[in-house]
C-alpha cells in the first residue's frame, strides 16, 4: 500500500474529533430532533456501499490473483463476531450506567488503551518493549488526566463511590471493547483477502444487527411511533447527515488501519482525537480551558513519542561535536606562535 | 563510598516526607508559637557541628592523603555564592507572592524540576539521553498533576489569572532555586576535598546569613520582642526540636548527594517525598484521595523508571521462551511414532 500508516492515522485523529463536535453541533435545544439509534446504520450502510464499489473496481481494474476473496462460509461467519462483541458490550455499557454515573464511565473508558495492550499481547501475540508498555499506560493516564474534574464543577462526590459491581461492570466493558478491535484486527489479517471484500463481510453482519436494534426499539415502544423505516430520516439536517457520513468514514479508516497498522494506532489515533475536541470545544464551545487538560496533552504527546520513536533515538546519548574545546591558555599559546 | 546512592536518595526522601509532617504538627491552632526563621537557623547550626565532628574524627584516623583540605581563600570563598544565591531567591520568591496566589506558586515550583535539567546540562555540561529529558518534563507534569485542584476546593479561579510579572518572577525564581543546587554539586564535585570540609564551609557561610535574617527580622519589627537570642527557643516544643533536627539531616543528606550523586536524584527524591507526603496526610490529617494525586503517582513512578533503568531493558524487544511451539498435528505425529 503507497499510502502510509500515519496519513491515515492523522485523518482518523480529525475525523474522530470532529465526530464530537459534529454530533454537539446536530443537537437542538440540548436534545436531538432526529432518532440517534438511525446514524449508526446508516453509517454501515454507507460503509457497506462504499466498499463494495472498491471492490467492484478492483475485481475490474485488477487481476483475479490481486483481488482475493474467500467465499468460503467457514471464513464468513467469522466477521459475524465483531459485531456480537458489540452488542454484547452495549448491554454491558448499558447495565454498567445503572451503577455509575456517565463522568465516572468516561474516566473508566481509558481502561480500553490498556485492555487493547493486553489483549494485543495475549490474542495476537505481539511484543512490545517495556517502554512501548509504559507508554500505554501513559497514554491511559494522560486521557484520564484531562478528563479530571476541576474546581467548581458539580457532580464532585460520585467519583469511587459507585457499587463494585459498577466498577467489574466497567472492567469488563473495557475487555469487551478491546477484543472487538483485536478480533477485527486478527479477521482483517489472518488472510490476503482484499480489504473491500472483508470490509462487504463486516459491514453486511454490522448493518444486520443495526436494522434488529431499529426493530428492537420499535418493538420495545409498542411500534407507538410506527415502524422504524417510516420514520428513518425523520428531524434529519445537513448536520445530521454529515455525523452519518463523517461515522461512515472513520469506520473505514479503522478497517484500513486494523489490515495495514494495528490496533494501537487506532487507540492513539482516538485518544489524540479526543484531547483534539476538547481543545476545538474551548474554541467551539467556549469551554474553559483546565490545567489537566494541558498537562493530559503533555503527557498523551510523551505517550506517543515514547511508543512510536526509533528507540535508539531515545536511549543514545548525544554526541558532542567539539571533540576537545581549546582552553582560552591553548588558544593565546597558539597565537603567540603565529606571530 | 561503600553507601549506595539510591540508600541515601529513598532516606532522603523518608525525611523530606517527615519534614512537611512534621511543621504542620509543630503548629498549635493553625499557627506557630515560635518564631520559624529560627529553625533554619539552629538546622545550619546543627549541620555545622556534625560536619565537624565528622571532619575532626576524619583527620584523627586517617592519613592526611585521604583527609584533603583546600584552605586557600580564592576557594573557600566560592562557599558563599549558593548562600548569596538562597538569599536572592528567597526576595524573587517574596515578590512573586504578592502577584500570585500560594496555590499557583506551588504549581509554578514544579518548573524547577525542568531548570534543575536544563542547568545540570548547560553549566554542568552533563548529558541526557532524550528519554531521561522526557522523564524530567513528566516528573514535572507528574507532580503538577497531584496538585490540581479537585472540585469542590476552594480559590478556584485564581489559576492563570494573575498578571504576567508574577509568572515571569515565578520562572526566575525556580531558575534560581535550581541554579543554587547546580552551583553546590560544581563546589563539591571540583575537587577531592573532604566532604566535611566542603559542608563546613558551607554551613558556616549558611549559619551567617541565617543569622543576619534574624537581625534583619529584628530591625525590621523595632526589637518590639527583644534581639532575636533572647526568644530563639520561645515557644520551643519536642516536636520543634524534631523539625530542627529533620531540616538539618535532609541538609546533609542533600550534600551527600550533591557529591556522590547528582541533582537529579535530589530532585527525584523531593518530588517522590512531596507525594508521600500528600499520601501520609491522608492518613494522618484525613486529607481527601484525589484522581489526580493517583495519576500523578502513576506518572512520577513512570518517570523514575524511565531516568534510571537501564535503557536497553526499556527497549529490548522481550525473546520467547518457546523457540518454535509445536502444533497440534506434529504433537500426535510424535506420539504415534512412539507406540
Amino acid at each position: 500500500m503507497a499510502t502510509p500508516w500515519y496519513f491515515v492515522a492523522v485523518l482518523l485523529t480529525i475525523l474522530t474529533s470532529s465526530q464530537g463536535i459534529l454530533t454537539t453541533l446536530s443537537q437542538s435545544d440540548g436534545g436531538y430532533k432526529y432518532d440517534y439509534a438511525t446514524v449508526p446504520f446508516l453509517a454501515e450502510v454507507f460503509k457497506l456501499i462504499i466498499s463494495g464499489l472498491f471492490l467492484w473496481r478492483e475485481m475490474r481494474t485488477s487481476s483475479s490473483a490481486t483481488a482475493r476473496i474467500t467465499k468460503d462460509w467457514k471464513s464468513v461467519r467469522l466477521f459475524v463476531i465483531p459485531s456480537l462483541i458489540y452488542l454484547i458490550h452495549n448491554n454491558v455499557q448499558f447495565a454498567t450506567l445503572t451503577y455509575v454515573d456517565t463522568s465516572t464511565y468516561q474516566i473508566m473508558g481509558n481502561l480500553k488503551i490498556v485492555t487493547t495492550g493486553i489483549l494485543f499481547r495475549l490474542f495476537l501475540k505481539r511484543k512490545l518493549s517495556n517502554l512501548q508498555w509504559m507508554a500505554i499506560g501513559l497514554l491511559a493516564v494522560g486521557t484520564t488526566t484531562s478528563q479530571v474534574k476541576g474546581c467548581g464543577e458539580a457532580s464532585c462526590d460520585s467519583l469511587f463511590t459507585a457499587p463494585i459491581q459498577g466498577y467489574l461492570l466497567g472492567i469488563l466493558s473495557a475487555g469487551l471493547s478491546a477484543l472487538a478491535g483485536i478480533y477485527t484486527e486478527f479477521l482483517m489479517k489472518r488472510n490476503n483477502d482484499s480489504l473491500y471484500w472483508q470490509n462487504l463481510q463486516l459491514y453486511t453482519f454490522g448493518s444486520i444487527f443495526n436494522v434488529a436494534r431499529l426493530i428492537a426499539d420499535d418493538f420495545r415502544l409498542g411500534f407507538e411511533k410506527g415502524p422504524w423505516w417510516q420514520r428513518i430520516f425523520d428531524g434529519y439536517s445537513i448536520t445530521t447527515w454529515l455525523v452519518v457520513l463523517n461515522l461512515g468514514s472513520t469506520g473505514l479508516l479503522v478497517s484500513w488501519l486494523m489490515k495495514y497498522a494495528d490496533n494501537i494506532v487506532k487507540v492513539y489515533s482516538t485518544s489524540m482525537a479526543m484531547l483534539l475536541t476538547m481543545v476545538a470545544s474551548i474554541y467551539l464551545f467556549s469551554f474553559k480551558p483546565t490545567v489537566q487538560l494541558f498537562l493530559g496533552i503533555v503527557i498523551c504527546i510523551m505517550s506517543l513519542h515514547m511508543y512510536f520513536a526509533p528507540p535508539q533515538t531515545l536511549v543514545d546519548l548525544p554526541v558532542t561535536n567539539e571533540a576537545h574545546p581549546k582552553t582560552l591558555k591553548q588558544v593565546i599559546v597558539e597565537e603567540k606562535t603565529d606571530s
